[in-house]
C-alpha cells in the first residue's frame, strides 16, 4: 500500500481552473496546493496547454476547454453537473466528476429542514410579532402535530436521504420521489417510477424539490403538480431554477393553493431586482447557498478522482452523462 | 383483558379544572368528554367537591386546591411542573403526574433545530438581505462545517434526547449535561455530575437550556456560564425564564461574548413591552410556544394516570417532588 501510494506520489497530474463566475483559484488554491499528485494552474498561467490532463470547474464558458486537446477528467466543484454537461465545448471523451459530500448533504439537510419548521410553525409569525413586541401566541390552538403531516422529498441521492433522514428525526411522516426502485431507509416511504413525483407532491403537506436537473425534469414543478398537492401546501426548492415554472408559482401562492414557498434557487440568478419573488409575503429567499461544498471536501474529490484516473479505474463520483446526473 | 377493562370502565372519577390563564375546558373538553372514566368539572360547576379526586391543572391560584379535601391525583397538563410544584396549596398527599409526550418532544426537537440553524448559518442576514432585495452570497466563504461546531444540551430527559438526536441528524456535534449518570443515544457525549453544565457550555458553539427548573438550576444561565462559552457562542433558552439572568445575557451580547439568542420563555410572561429584548438585534422571541402539549396527548395522559391510580399503581409520569421533576 505504502509502494503504491509512493508510486503515485511521483507522477504529477497537471489541471487548470475553469470558471466564469467565481475566482476558483481564490476559494480553493491552498487546498489544491496541498495535493502532492496535483498541480494546478489559472489559464493564463499554462505552461504547456497540452500538459493538462484535469480541469476544475464550475460554470466554463462555452470555449473553455478548447486550448486543452488532452482534458481526461472535468472534475466539478459541486453535487450538480447539468450546467457543466451543457457545456457546448465539454471534451465528449473527458469523465465528469462530481462533489459526494457527506459533510455537504448534512449541511443542505440542516437548510431545509429549517425551512420546513419555518412553514410548520409559522416562524415568520413570530418574527414579524417581535418587531411589533407582541406577545402573540400561535401555537396553543392551531398546531398540527408533525405525525399528522407529511413532508415528501422530489429525489432520493445522497442529498434526499440526509433530508429524509432529519425530517423524520422531527416525526413528520416522509415520502420521497426516484426515478428507479431501491432500498429507503426506515421510517421513509419511498414511490418509483413515472409518476412518482405527481404521486408524493400529492401527498405533501411541504414538498422538498432536491432532483437533479435533466430534460426529463425540467419545469416539473409547475400549475398541475401544485394543484394537485393538499391545499394551503409548502414548496421548498432547493434544486435547480429551471425546475420551477415561476408564474404558476406565483398563482398558486395568490390564489391560496399553496400558502408559502422557500426559493434558493432561481430561472436568472443572482435574482433580478425587479422579479416579484422578492417581495412577495410568502415567499423566502436565499441566495443559492442551500449548501456550499467546502474547500476540503472539493480537494478530497479532486485528489480521488485524479487518483483512480491514475490507476486507471473510472472515477467513483464519475456521473452518467446520459442519465444527465 | 377486555372483562377488567369493562369492570374498570364502570368506575368514572371526578376531576375539576384548575387553572388561572388558560380556559381549559375549551382546551381540552372534547377531548376530555370523551374519556369514559372520567368527569371533568369547571370549579363553578362541580356538585359535590367531596368527590373530587383529581385535577387538571396549570397555574393555578394558591389556594385553587382548598375546596377539595379528597384530590389523590393533579394531572398537569406540560411536561415542566416546576410552577405547579410551588402552589403553597397544593395537597401533600397527592401524586403530581405530567405529560411525556414523544409528539411534544419532536415538536420541541423542531424548534430547537430551527434555532440552531438559524445561529449557524445567519438566517437572519438572509432574510434582511431579501427585505432590500439583496443577493448577497454569505455561505460561500463564511460556513462553518457542522462537524466543527458543538452543540450542547443542557437536560436530557425525553427532550434532551429527542432534540440530541435531530441536531446529531444535521452533522453537528452534541454534547449533553445530565444530573445524574446514565446511557447517551450514539453519537451524544454525555457529561454527569455537579460540573457537567458548565463543561457543556465551556465546549458549546451553540447552547441548547432544556433543563427543569429546581432550587439547583435557578439563575443557571449567568455571566460566568457565558464567560466560559467560546467566544461567538450562541444561546437557544427553552426551558423556564428564571434559569436566565436577563442583564448578564444582555451585558454577553453587547460585549461580543455571545453572537446571539434564541428565548421562548423569561423571566416575566408575557414579555413587558418596554423589555429590552424585545427590540434587541441579536435576539429571537417567541412567546412560550417551542413546544405545546396537543389536546390528546393531555388526554391520553390524564387517562393513564386516572386508570394507574384506580389500579392501585403509581402513575409512570409521577413526579418526583424532592428533586422537583
Amino acid at each position: 500500500m505504502s509502494g503504491s501510494q509512493s508510486q503515485l506520489s511521483t507522477e504529477v497530474m497537471e489541471g487548470v481552473y475553469l470558471c466564469s463566475k467565481l475566482d476558483l483559484p481564490e476559494l480553493f488554491g491552498s487546498e489544491m496546493d496541498a495535493l502532492p499528485n496535483i498541480r494546478m494552474y489559472r489559464p493564463e498561467d499554462v505552461p504547456d496547454p497540452a500538459r493538462i490532463r484535469f480541469a476544475l470547474v464550475w460554470q466554463p464558458t462555452d470555449d473553455a476547454f478548447e486550448a486543452y486537446p488532452n482534458i481526461e477528467l472535468v472534475q466539478v466543484i459541486a453535487a450538480g453537473v447539468d450546467g457543466v454537461l451543457r457545456t457546448p465545448g465539454l471534451p465528449e471523451s473527458a469523465v465528469v466528476t462530481r462533489v459526494h459530500d457527506h459533510e455537504q448533504a448534512a449541511v443542505m439537510a440542516g437548510f431545509a429542514v429549517w425551512n420546513v419548521v419555518w412553514h410548520h410553525r409559522h416562524m415568520g409569525c413570530y418574527l414579524a410579532a417581535q418587531a411589533n413586541k407582541d406577545w402573540e401566541r400561535i401555537s396553543l390552538k392551531t398546531l398540527r402535530p408533525p405525525s399528522t403531516i407529511t413532508v415528501g422529498i422530489l429525489g432520493y441521492g445522497l442529498m434526499g436521504r440526509t433530508i429524509a433522514a432529519a425530517v423524520g428525526a422531527l416525526g413528520f411522516n416522509v415520502v420521497v420521489a426516484t426515478r428507479t426502485a431501491g432500498t429507503s431507509e426506515d421510517g421513509v416511504s419511498r414511490i418509483a417510477g413515472p409518476g412518482a413525483i405527481q404521486q408524493v407532491a400529492a401527498r405533501s403537506d411541504i414538498l422538498i424539490n432536491i432532483l437533479p436537473m435533466t430534460d426529463a425534469t425540467l419545469d416539473i414543478l409547475n400549475s398541475d403538480l401544485f394543484d394537485a398537492m393538499p391545499k394551503g401546501a409548502a414548496l421548498i426548492q432547493l434544486a435547480r431554477g429551471q425546475h420551477l415554472v415561476e408564474d404558476d408559482l406565483l398563482h398558486a401562492l395568490d390564489s391560496g393553493q399553496l400558502s408559502g414557498a422557500s426559493l434558493d434557487v432561481f430561472r436568472v440568478e443572482p435574482l433580478p431586482k425587479d422579479h416579484p419573488f422578492w417581495g412577495h409575503p410568502k415567499i423566502v429567499i436565499t441566495p443559492h447557498e442551500a449548501s456550499v461544498t467546502s474547500p476540503s471536501a472539493v480537494a478530497q474529490a479532486l485528489d480521488r478522482s485524479v487518483r483512480e484516473l491514475s490507476a486507471g479505474e473510472r472515477p467513483s463520483t464519475a456521473v452518467n452523462t446520459a442519465a444527465g446526473y
